[in-house]
């Protein structure tokens, strides 16, 4: 008798198992589980996120960028911890598995992996409304971690790229603002801040991707510290695009917002000379609580309101 | 101004947050990505699956037995390589995250990962329809590994467990059929068999769990190792509950389903003394390919002809 083939192995095996073995002697796709070496010395980095249609991209979005988006959300959680990214498991929802949806998805996922040479390992593929969760693994040096809780009063605060970018970008998209290409593609495909968020390993203080936007990902950073941290309106309108309310409340767009001791103000220097994107200096760490934006009325910002509790 | 505080980070720090680090040094929930170090010379072993409401589990079943199954279905995978589960990452899609619900589904997967030593070290919960991913992380010496590809022609080929059970109870709690509260069980509550797993190291030479069906792994064995399985009947119907058909084509059992060199057996006997579930003999591997059950006729079974290519 024939062996049965189920419709998922099959899917899986033509647009996910890309035949490249994660490395010598390891196991990837097709076996119960994968298994993989990390290097001595190192610790491993998890992260998961799920992205929803109609939650986390608007459901008219490109089945590329969706692959694309699924994996650099979660790259971006590694990159914040000053991690290399190594390997990926993907469980993918789908309501109907099309193959032209399939091989695009697949395209934009990999387009990604590729770049950062992740390894896609394991996952499953069910039948429900479309999401996408992807855990990414990563290594580090033993205890090289940068965490959110690291910030020192008088520690000073950067960002990379150009805050707010995503939220116009995505407010192009819906047809709710002026539509520029660039920053439609900084929502579409966000650039995970890999070897930004290396080269800070024993420079920054604490990190933290920006996913909800600068203002709530900046609370998180205080709040794990046991700090305060000031924003400068003026630094923070130099370094962003449109208005400062979409630049601190706007989300998506997977920076890297992380605090520097000012002794390491020189390392960073060097360190971000090789940068691909921007990097500007927005605040400070203080002694005491919450976030403050001097000049500026948080209480108009929609978008933070719902964060209240 | 007050530090925001976004419902999704209250709602985990209240049920998933549960203060166990999970190791010294290691950074869990709370942070970008979790941070955790592997014992030296071992390899990382890593799973991911989803349930999904009204496909891998009734709608209506009770949120504490979601909870244990989300777990075990992925321990059970990294059971089916002989590893030793050690962290978990969990991205759960809620329509409406209601406190009782999300009480009860913590407790049922926590009850299951206190058994086997599993943290829980990250996840994600999203607004979406009822779906639980996760991610099992678990560890095994380097190179020991037990894959579904090492079936040799005249390896014993066994099975752990009550092979139908759970397709039993199953089929006891939507009306189907009589209502076994041990096959109730078998269904709602899944046994990962970890320690069983573990003692198989250098005992099998290939192994796989059972969720598909026994018939329907049984296959992937086969091909993965490039060998046939002829399955014995009557040993079948011995070790199983109800009918042959039902043990061959149920899902849902998660025993590990698992081949021995003959020269092995004596290593088996002193290895399955300890274990807490019957192991029974069920079949040899043969030179060919597909699987065969002399006597029975297997186009008779539902649920395997939809896995056809």
């Amino acid at each position: 008798m024939k062996a049965p083939q189920s419709p998922e192995t099959d899917l899986i095996r033509r647009f996910f198992a890309r035949g490249d073995r994660p490395a010598e002697g390891a196991i990837g796709i097709g076996d119960d589980a994968a298994v993989t070496r990390l290097p001595p010395g190192t610790d491993l980095v998890s992260a998961t996120d799920t992205i929803v249609a109609g939650v986390h991209f608007p459901a008219e979005t490109a089945a590329g960028d969706i692959g694309w988006r699924a994996l650099a959300v979660n790259l971006s959680d590694l990159a914040a911890m000053g991690a290399t990214p190594q390997w990926a498991l993907l469980a993918l929802a789908l309501p109907d598995a099309e193959d032209s949806w399939l091989g695009e998805f697949s395209a934009g996922f990999f387009e990604l992996a590729e770049q950062h040479d992740v390894s896609l390992i394991g996952g499953d593929l069910v039948r429900a409304p479309l999401s996408a969760t992807v855990t990414a693994l990563g290594s580090l040096p033993a205890g090289a971690a940068v965490t959110r809780s690291g910030l020192s009063p008088g520690d000073l605060l950067f960002v990379t790229g150009v805050p707010g970018s995503a939220a116009r970008g995505l407010d192009g998209l819906l047809g709710r603002g002026d539509d520029d290409a660039g920053c439609r593609r900084a929502f579409l495909r966000p650039v995970p801040r890999i070897a930004e968020g290396i080269s800070l390993r024993g420079i920054a203080s604490a990190m933290i991707d920006v996913s909800d936007g600068l203002l709530t990902d900046a609370a998180h950073l205080a709040r794990a510290s046991g700090c305060a941290i000031e924003i400068d309106e003026a630094a923070l309108a130099g370094a962003s695009v449109g208005h400062t309310g979409r630049a601190l409340s706007g989300g998506d767009d997977y920076e890297l917002l992380f605090a520097v001791p000012a002794g390491h103000e020189p390392a960073l220097e060097r360190a971000c000379a090789n940068w691909s994107c921007p990097v500007s200096r927005i605040g400070v760490a203080r002694q005491g609580k919450g976030i403050c934006v001097p000049g500026f009325p948080l209480d108009t910002l929609s978008g933070f309101d719902h964060f209240g509790d």
